[in-house]
């Protein structure tokens, strides 16, 4: 019987699994754990896995009814301890049915603002209506709040009206509204809850959903919930998820239910560590990039994958609970901030707002790196944005040992100048499992510094014979010996592995390249270059501007600042002022298409070399080696 | 075996069945005509009756699975040839399944207006995206259609956004946009089809649901659909429809759906007599009394019986076709104008514009005579309304031969005022079944004329003794001999049916003399009085005041203005100034509560006599008899 390949996510391994042996028993067997408090005896239901095919499974069992909700079973949600794969797959381990979580990063450069958000609460105590007085009930409670709190053409919600005559009358007129902009009624109370006022931030990225609870009385942060994004069963990156929508308006409607319910997960979470009811949040405002944003929206992101990338929308959008799925409060609001273009998202507005580079006199550049990463340059005069298609590696995918910044990663990487002895450090207490793009980063700087790798990116393999193993057609640097692997095989890194860097780190610098030469700004006048996101946050400035990843500013101005996404995000839920800065910003930020741009390819090319072609643009190069 | 009471409905005729037969069986043995082609075999499933109970029946047959729709079987729908009932019910005959129609009006007095609907459609080729333009598809349209029709500020509805990018493609950008109010895209089409504009009009009363086709592109009314308001198996009366409502949150959905499904009946006949396809009809404009409009839009009506009978709302309401539950074109408007109080509604919205009082310096009544009349005195200047409980006598309940105006009816009545023989006139070619409202009202004149009946309401027997006849405590005037009628036995006017319609009568003059009162106008003054509604079309009016039902006026003043709570819906369908009317007649109509009134008491019981204690209020009964 030929053995079957399961594909594991979200790290993508390739298991062997036999057929008529249950899921989690080849888990374990290949190494890979999964949360089983009973042991696999159908007692606990913590096994849960997502199988993203179910025509190659045995039927749902009647355990797995009683463990998995309906919702959850459509999700594709099946308990490992139940489950035979009889054909080749993809199974999803979520994170809550996992050991060993992926590190991510919640915190980012936040900066103080006035509280004001978006949704407030009133407390009232209505006159009663009476035979002299019979004015709708509508009309007593508009009138009212418009005269006590100086509001003008309030509207109501349908939802609101349709149980207001007997909300008002249970609450013997003592009522607390809740009120959107100031502008409408989103839901009544009866008596004062006044108290009880929360939001959520949350940022979808393409790798993990980040949701942070916010009090909205006080501005504090209670609680994180994070879950990876369960739509990596369709892919990784952002690409293979679009595909997978195109298919047709089942795969889309899929694709946006993985991630409506992962945010209801991650809100879930936050509200269960601060032990916050839901029906006590009352907005989630929620950014990501465009693809994100349309797929949540349930819009076809076809044509963001097609020349000439056009988004369906741009505008920020309110929306209702029930118009997508979120479990807050049923009369809360949901509000996507705007978009700047196809591959640049809210995410982008959101890292612009935390920083704060459209506000500040002062030039500076932004660059969030992923599979796109999205570059801005400019000042509160002129803004320009454009996304480079940077590609997967950095997130290890095509690398030989490439793996995402999840425990067992290599994510430090020394080389001693004398002894060509390797140091590194390891996320988690495990032995090294494979390298991160951090690592991945370094390992590039240190061989440039060593004479190890020449500025074309080859190995020195003339020079260094013992360093480098060739293996038929592969030339090998070992990172890490065997013995000293989880794998059980050396952990190496390849003239392969260089060349695919060298591709990704091209297409940033030369988009930071052509956004300043539009800009019309050279290095020595970026005051700073602010590096978001996780991955950002954990690399080593002097190394990235080494290989030529960014542009050659001193190491004092380089700020890491993790997360903006989220802190962005928390900013637009508790602004309305920042709220709309971000309708300016999505209006006024020039988004330049590098697909357009005639200078690309020469650019590109010449920044395949490390760091540069052009050695004028990299001058402390020459005194770091 | 006890026999068992089925109630039919809409006419109310109660008669008796036996268990074991089928009901189709047993409603031709009562001398009910039901449609059925083909006979009773179950082949044509066109003997449709609702159940209102189905407890006290057999269960559902797949006969009556093959030809009723899921929708309607949740309705209560069944074949009235697979039925068995086993206890004490209520039966609905809709009109589908009827042989003999009510009679109805649909045609009312309607000024003519400049055709400007709120739903506008404009062809347009959008400029193709390119890299060079890359905005969003949402900001393409928005901007060319501002620019080349001068709007502002429009809004795309997000059930248009969800699908925008693949529709503006598949059309190649040349569409056709569906606009509401000039503010909101509701819908694109692909090409050219501005040819095809069209909206419904409809009149949710208690009893009849109308519904007028409209060409919004002539103004032309193309068909009209109606059917009984099948609302009526749970109670002929507004009152006992409330009063099922506030049983709980299902009966209210089962009301709200029942008007519903009416309605779109209405329509679907309409539609399909002028062969217009429900995808091409974009908007439906709602009229009817606080309660259909509360009930149809899935309000709690509690409020509206209990002092001080308060309405949820006032203001005007668009809603999604979806939010309904309407089947026209899915992204049609819905639109209910305001109304007035919680016992004057839309309906008398859709009066006061259809006969333009509000717009004349001449002051004028209108009366829309039902089981509520509303009353309405005044010019532009101000005008009242008022709501008088005047009872269903009039509609034939409570009265011993009574019945609404339904083939049968007697409709006219005359007593030669030598020989005491009547003359009548009958709804149809039928022998008679009853007497309807303006019968009742001639009879009372006729009688009060030949001296047959005192000014307080008394027969005068001993005067007439051959003419009365005394059955216990029962005097009774025969107005035909059994062998006349359809019934087989006497058709009858008793004294207590003068009682009753004393009531309902004092009530109505009452209502019209406090309004006068309070705005300070006398019969003479009185420019006009228009008398609306199907009943008050085929009053005489003469009789009318000579009864003291509406002021006296000279008989040139008094209008029979028919349906005009349709006709005028009609206008606010296809007139944007006309709906802008109608929200300032909301806020500026000045409602009395007579429940409030000091007056009303006495004023009650002097309009109690014939046609009134005051004779100095009607000058011209002197001259009459």
């Amino acid at each position: 019987m030929p053995s079957i390949t399961v594909t594991v996510e979200p790290e993508g391994r390739k298991i062997s699994v036999e057929r008529k042996i249950i899921l989690l028993k080849n888990l374990i067997a290949s190494g890979l754990s999964v949360r089983s408090d009973c042991g696999g005896k159908g007692e606990c239901g913590k096994c849960r896995v997502i199988l993203k095919d179910q025509k190659n499974a045995n039927p749902i069992s009647l355990t797995e009814i009683k463990y998995i909700s309906e919702d959850d079973i459509k999700a594709g949600y099946r308990l490992a301890c139940q489950l035979r794969i009889e054909g080749d797959s993809s199974i999803f381990i979520p994170s809550e049915s996992k050991i060993r979580n992926r590190r991510f990063l919640a915190e980012g450069l936040e900066r103080p603002v006035k509280l004001d958000s978006a949704i407030k609460k009133v407390h009232l105590h209505l006159p009663e209506p009476t035979l002299q007085d019979p004015r709708s009930d509508a009309e007593r409670l508009t009138a009212f709040l418009e005269k006590t709190c100086h509001l003008e053409s309030l509207e109501i919600d349908y939802r609101v009206i349709k149980n207001l005559s007997e909300t008002l009358r249970r609450a013997k007129w003592d009522i607390t509204v809740v009120l959107l902009n100031e502008k409408e009624v989103l839901a009544i109370e009866e008596g004062d809850t006044t108290s009880l006022l929360y939001g959520v931030a949350v940022d979808v990225g393409t790798s993990k959903i980040v949701a942070s609870l916010i009090d909205l009385l006080s501005g504090e942060t209670l609680a994180l919930g994070s879950i990876e994004n369960p739509q990596i069963i369709h892919g990784e990156d952002i690409l293979s998820r679009i595909s997978y929508a195109i298919l047709g308006e089942n795969e889309l409607k899929e694709l946006a239910s993985l991630a409506i319910n992962g945010v209801n997960t991650a809100i879930q979470n936050a509200s269960e560590r601060a032990k916050v009811s839901l029906s006590n949040i009352y907005e989630v405002v929620i950014v990501g990039n465009t693809a994100m944003h349309h797929i949540f929206l349930g819009l076809q992101p076809r044509h963001l994958a097609l020349a000439p990338y056009i988004p369906t929308i741009k505008e920020s959008i309110n929306l209702k609970t029930e118009e997508v799925g979120l479990r807050i409060n049923p009369c809360g609001n949901i509000h996507l901030p705007p978009i700047i273009a196809g591959f640049v998202g809210s995410d982008d507005i959101a890292d612009l707002v935390a920083t704060g580079i459209n506000e500040n006199n002062e030039t500076a550049l932004l660059l969030d790196v992923g599979t796109n990463t999205e570059v801005n340059v400019g000042n509160k005069i002129l803004l320009l944005s454009c996304s480079c298609a940077s590609g997967p590696a950095f997130e290890g995918a095509n690398i030989t040992h490439g793996m995402k910044a999840v425990e067992g990663a290599i994510e430090k990487v020394k080389i001693d100048p004398k002894t060509f002895k390797i140091e590194y450090e390891v996320i988690g207490n495990s032995k090294p499992v494979g390298i991160c793009g951090s690592a991945m980063i370094d390992i590039l700087a240190e061989m440039l510094r060593n004479k190890l790798l020449d500025k074309t990116g080859r190995f020195q393999v003339r020079q260094f014979p013992k360093i480098f193993k060739k293996t038929g057609n592969t030339t090998s640097f070992t990172i890490v010996r065997s013995s000293d692997t989880e794998i059980g095989k050396n952990i190496v890194f390849t003239q392969r592995d260089v060349r695919e860097l060298q591709l990704a780190k091209a297409a940033i610098y030369a988009g930071c390249w052509i956004l300043m030469e539009k800009r019309k700004v050279v290095e020595i006048e970026l005051k700073r270059v602010y590096v978001a996101g996780a991955f950002g946050n954990y690399i080593e400035p002097a190394n990235a501007k080494t290989i030529g990843l960014i542009p050659d500013v001193s190491d004092n101005k380089i700020e890491l600042v993790g997360n903006t996404a989220l802190s962005g995000a928390k900013m637009i839920l508790k602004s309305k002022h920042v709220r709309e800065i971000t309708e300016e910003l999505s209006a006024k930020v020039k988004y330049i298409e590098l697909g357009a741009d005639l200078t690309f390819n020469k650019e590109f090319s010449l920044a395949l070399q490390f760091p540069h072609s052009d050695l004028n643009r990299f001058q402390s190069f020459q005194r770091d080696i």
